[in-house]
This record gives C-alpha cells, structure tokens and sequence, in this order.
C-alpha cells in the first residue's frame, strides 16, 4: 500500500460527505461504518456502500479507497466484512483489533489496517502485527478508545497514552507494518493538532487519522520533511561526502555530531521527498 | 472489593495511630507490619494485630480494613500471613510482589492487593495478574521502591517511573483488576500531591495510596469526578440523544469531536457518581 | 567490570585522538570500528588496532579499554570479532546487538557491551539480557540508531525515546547488568547534555555514552552523587536511626515521609561515594 500520511473518515451514512471524498488531498479515505454511524442506521449504511463505492470509482477519486468495519466484538462485523470484501476498495480498516485470530474471517489478499485501540490490543501488538504481517498493510493507535478501555482521562499533552502509542509504533515496525497515530478530537485548534501531529511523527508514526479535511492539509504537512528540513539533510550530506573523501567517519555539523545514524534520517528525508 | 479510590496506610506498632482509622473518610484504611514497623518492633506488633483489628470492628469502622505483610523474600512473610489470614480483615496487602508462586501460600478467598514495586515485578506483571486474576483485588504501583531497586533517582513530575506506571495499569486492567497508583511521599505539598494524582488518574489508575490523613481528602477528591465533569457529561449525553435522533454518529461539542470512545467515557463518570 | 560512568568513543582510524585516550579521566575508552570509521578504512583501520592497545597498554591506560565492533550484521563482523578477541582489552561493545544468538560467536571470557538500538533490540532486551547475563558485562541504549530505525525523528527532550531507553535499563538491570545512556550529539551544549544526563540517571542507567573529552567531566559529574546529596544522604540516615530507636519505622524528613526505599537510596548513595 502506498504510504499514508492522512486517512480521512466520514459516516458511511452520510452520503453527502462521502460524495466529497475526491476534493480532498487525502492519501486516504474511509467509509466508516463504526463509531461514526449511529447504531439504528448501520444496516441501511452497508446497504448503500456498493453504490457510494461505486460513485467514487466514477469520480476517479485518488486516495486510498478503505472501508472502516464495526470492531470483531460487534454483531455487525461479520456482514461488514462480507460486504466490504465484495467492494472494490483499496483495503478494510478493523477497529478494536485484538489477536491475530480476529483476522481470520479475511480470506483473500484485502490488505488490512487494524486499530489498536484496547488494553488487550496494546498487550499484543507484537504477536499480532507478527502473525499477521502478510494480510495487515498498517497498524493505527486509537487513543480515544484505549484510555476509555483503560479507564483513564486524555489530555491534550497525551502523556497518559505515551506508553501505548510508543508500543504500537515498536510493534508495527517490527513486521515492517505502515503505522498511523491517534484521531485529535479538538477540531478547531490547528496549533495543538500540529503538536500532537509532530509527537507522532517523533515517535516513528508516519500518518494519521483525520476527522475533518482541515486536518488533512496539516497532517499531510505534519508527515511530508519541510522544505527546511530537505535542504538541512542535503548541507548534511554534502559535508559529510566531503570529509568521508578525507578519511572522516564522523563529522560536526551545526553543532551537533553525525554519523551514522544521522546521515540515514538525512538520506530517508531525501527519499521521501523524491530527491534521492 | 469496593472501589478504593484512597488507602490510608498506619504502622502496626503504632496503636494511637491505628486507633484513629474511623475518624478518616479512607475508601479502605491498612495496618502495615512492612515499611511502617521498624525491623525490631515487628514481631510484637504482629502479636498485637488481632487485638487492633478487633477494636477496629467494635467501633464500627466503615472503610475496607486491610493488613500489610511483609514481602515474599521476607523472613517475616510465613508469620505475618498466618495472622492476616486469621483476623477478620477485609484483604490483605503483599508489597514487592514479583511473581504468581509467591501467592501459592494464600489459600481461601481472602482477596489480595499486590504491589508491583521491583524491576522483576514489572516484567512479570501482566502474566502474574491473569494467572491470579481469582485472588488478586486490585494490583498497585510502588514508585519509591521500583526506582530504588532499579537505581534511578525520583523526581516530582515522574518522567522515570512512566514506563513502569503506564504497565502496571495496564496489566491490571488486562485483567480486570482495580489499580492504585503510587505513594507520594512529599506530604506537605496539597498541589504536588494533586498533580500526582491527576496524572495518575490520566493514566488509568482508580485511588491512590496514601500516608497521610490529608491526602485521603485529596485522593478522594482527585479520583471522583468533579461537579463540573459531572455537568459536562451530563451535557454531552443530552447533546448526543439529541443528534442521533437526526441520524447522526458524530457530533461536535464544545470543539470536540465527539464520538462513541467519549460517550462511553461520560457514562463512566455518571456510573461512578451515582447518577447513571 | 568496574562501575562506568563515562565511556569515550574515538574513531579506529584516528591514531592521534585514540594517543590521547590517557589523558582523559574516561570510566572506559572504546576504540570505534564501527560508525566513527569510514568504511574505506575499516580493514586498515582493524589492522592496527593491535599496534595502538600495546600503545595504550604502554602508557598505563586507567580507563577500561574497549573495541567496538561493527554490528553483527555487517560484512566486518566476523574479522573484528577475530581482531578484538585476540587484542589484550577489558571488552568488546557490539552494536545493533538484537538476539542471543548473535553472541553465539564469542567464546571465551571477555565482557561484552550490548548496544540495543533498533526495534528488535528493544523487543529482545529483557529475552537477550537475560540469556546472556553470563557473557554481558552492560547493556546501552543508542537513541540514534534506534529512532532511524523505527522512522522517527529525535529531540532534545527525548519523549519519543522514553518508552525504549526505560525498557533497556528494566531489562538490563532484571539481569543484573550496568546500563549505560544513550550519547548526546549537541556537543557545544554543555546545559543540554547534563539535562539529558540526568534524565538517564532518573531513569536508572549508571553512565553514559560519550563522543567528546568534555561530555566525559560532564558525565562523571552527572552520574556522581553531589556533594549535596552526599550531605542530604548522611543526615536522612542519622534523623532514621534516631527515630528507630524511638520505635519509628517512618519519619518525616524535610518535607518528606521517609521509609525503606528511601533508606536504600540514601544508603546506595553513600555506598557510591565509597563513605559507607
């Protein structure tokens, strides 16, 4: 799957948001049947989703087209799947994921992103993520549900969920999973999006979840090297070509020590640009 | 066991200490043979206990009513648990617990609170919840300890013991366990205490252990939902009805974007305060 | 192995920085095979290595002398193992150490350090310390490598390495290890490596990783009690006795309810100044 630095969600009965899906630079857009769509209309919702899929092929819409189930625990989740399997969607996006044993109903190469976003989720991502590397494309952190699981209180610094979001991370990187960092609920303030959106990336995460298209602008730019930091790992580059010509294995650069380590970060934020 | 949202610890050999447990508002109060009793008054005060426990219930005391043993690598450990077993205490507290065996000696339903204070009790905590799941009540965390054994130093915002605390919760929870936070040994600063306790509310943790009468009063407070999260839930329930009544799953309140993990959270609150 | 505060890394292939190696009041001194030398030079570089340990033998080096080798994952690692295990140091650091098995090929008795910094390191670390507690002398962790290797990006602050750099000293210390913190490229902040320092001696690692002469002062100071604490230490101590003998197994001392852990601490500190 193509990398991910935004995944926009909208209810799957709400048409009229999901018609809007290709006006979005969104790298990713999901058709949500769980938390966003109200209990007494989720079966009309899957009803539709053929034809609102449908729609969007038309529309030649360029995000990853996925489709959010209802979690493994949920009465739904077996004719979801069903439904979305037989969708032509890009992949299916399993909230609440649990154990690899949950992922056994996919049949099929349906590439796979599932929400870590329970206690029990957390306790296993490693065995997970291990065992089922070759259906699951990405993993995701939810820290909305999993401080609510874990019967705690979210704060905009995010402490509390550290430890999660750090584990979630390692475990999808193991199985060299994609991995995308937790929805930020206060829609109306960029700057602390932005922040969260950077402790994200920190920590090794290389998109997020959206819910507005607002966030998408600013998690597409949260994930993308700034233009400061592609000329930063070019200068870098350059100087160390230079001294390794002299017999240097480590350089000072801008006051800091390089090698290594530092001089691959420089390299993967080229790539990631298109440059190298 | 009740919820225990504050545990008020005495030292064993301190009688006119012990003797004031029914004046304090402590969820559950605890008579400590461990760390409280120096070394030379231990065998005494556990002689003692049956009586204090005895003059506890004639005045009728109302918080739980809990013994501290010593730990399992204790020479004390055998002696202090026969006692415990013997007095008609509500549970029993084993500090520095580390692994499932060491609680083979418990037989009967006395219920168990284990603290998870060393470096080998955090690396087995998730295994040593489900394994005694039946017997345990509640697991907690002891930070003082924790960090001696591993060698580190304490500070007051805690950075060092993240890891070890976020685990801990997150073992208990896994199975099903109450879970109290950390000692805070500054006794004199109500705003340090607070902030512990706030973070350690964040982080999942339902009361905390306390040393003094005063920080009683503050966990109480810190782990019940204030009138105004009482009101705010209240409201976003109401907000909530109201939209999905219009077919809506999401819902935008006060900035936030509000969704099934937040609803849940605001019934937790009104659960915990009686109002649900 | 002696206690390591401070261990200094020079490239392999600069004979004139390693000639200086004695003047430094260094813990230990690592001759770096790995990422200080170019891989232009690393064969020239591992032959002379024997020549500069006799130097170094010769000028009645205090520190420990070390080798690192490249990782084992590298085309090196086989003819510098070869060179190291035959060159008269006190041990060899391997780094990217990521299982058990990768220390199979070192038999005999020299100590080694494990540098854990990639993802699998950090989800071995506990498994690894403990199969080989008999061949490591130390773990450390390399916050560098080990956020190029999980997609992240570092900062000062170093939130996005708590959760790994906590979970090295857990397992290190689970097996009785040294555990050394992670190095600090800004080598011209002095303020900023003595906050990083002491976030790593929070946290409970013993020493510190270092790339220039100055991080090593800064580091022995860090990772030595001040003469402050020192002073703190021997008083809490004196205020305990006195209480002990008054039947008290908790007194309050400045502010502070102080009891075992806290004790153990006062005690471990003394102990360090070489004063108990």
């Amino acid at each position: 799957m193509r990398l991910i630095r935004s995944l926009l969600f909208a209810p799957a009965n709400r048409r009229e948001m999901l018609e809007k899906f290709p006006r979005y630079p969104a790298d990713a857009v999901a058709i949500d049947l769980e938390d966003g769509t109200p209990e007494s209309e989720k079966a009309a919702a899957r009803d539709q989703l053929p034809d609102i899929v449908a729609y969007l092929r038309e529309q030649q819409l360029k995000s990853i087209l996925l489709i959010r189930t209802n979690g493994p625990g949920s009465p739904h989740f077996k004719a979801d799947i069903t439904v979305a399997l037989r969708a032509s969607v890009d992949g299916i996006i399993v909230p609440k994921l649990e154990t690899a044993a949950e992922l056994a109903a996919f049949e099929g190469a349906t590439p796979i992103i599932g929400i870590i976003e329970t206690a029990r989720g957390v306790a296993n991502v490693e065995v997970l993520a291990d065992q089922q590397r070759d259906r699951l494309a990405a993993l995701a952190f939810g820290a909305e549900d999993f401080i609510t699981d874990i019967g705690g209180r979210r704060t905009v610094d995010g402490l509390e969920v550290l430890y999660a979001r750090s584990r979630v991370v390692l475990g999808a990187r193991l199985s060299g999973l994609q991995v995308l960092d937790q929805v930020f609920t206060m829609i109306r303030d960029d700057a602390a999006f932005r922040r969260d959106a950077d402790i994200g990336r920190q920590l090794g995460y290389g998109g997020k979840m959206c819910i507005t298209p607002r966030q998408v602008e600013l998690a597409n730019e949260a994930f993308s090297p700034s233009a400061e930091e592609v000329d930063r790992s070019r200068r870098l580059l350059q100087a160390y070509e230079a001294s390794q010509a002299d017999g240097l294995g480590v350089i000072e650069f801008e006051g800091s020590m390089v090698d290594e380590p530092l001089l691959k970060r420089a390299r993967a934020i080229l790539r990631l640009f298109g440059v190298l």
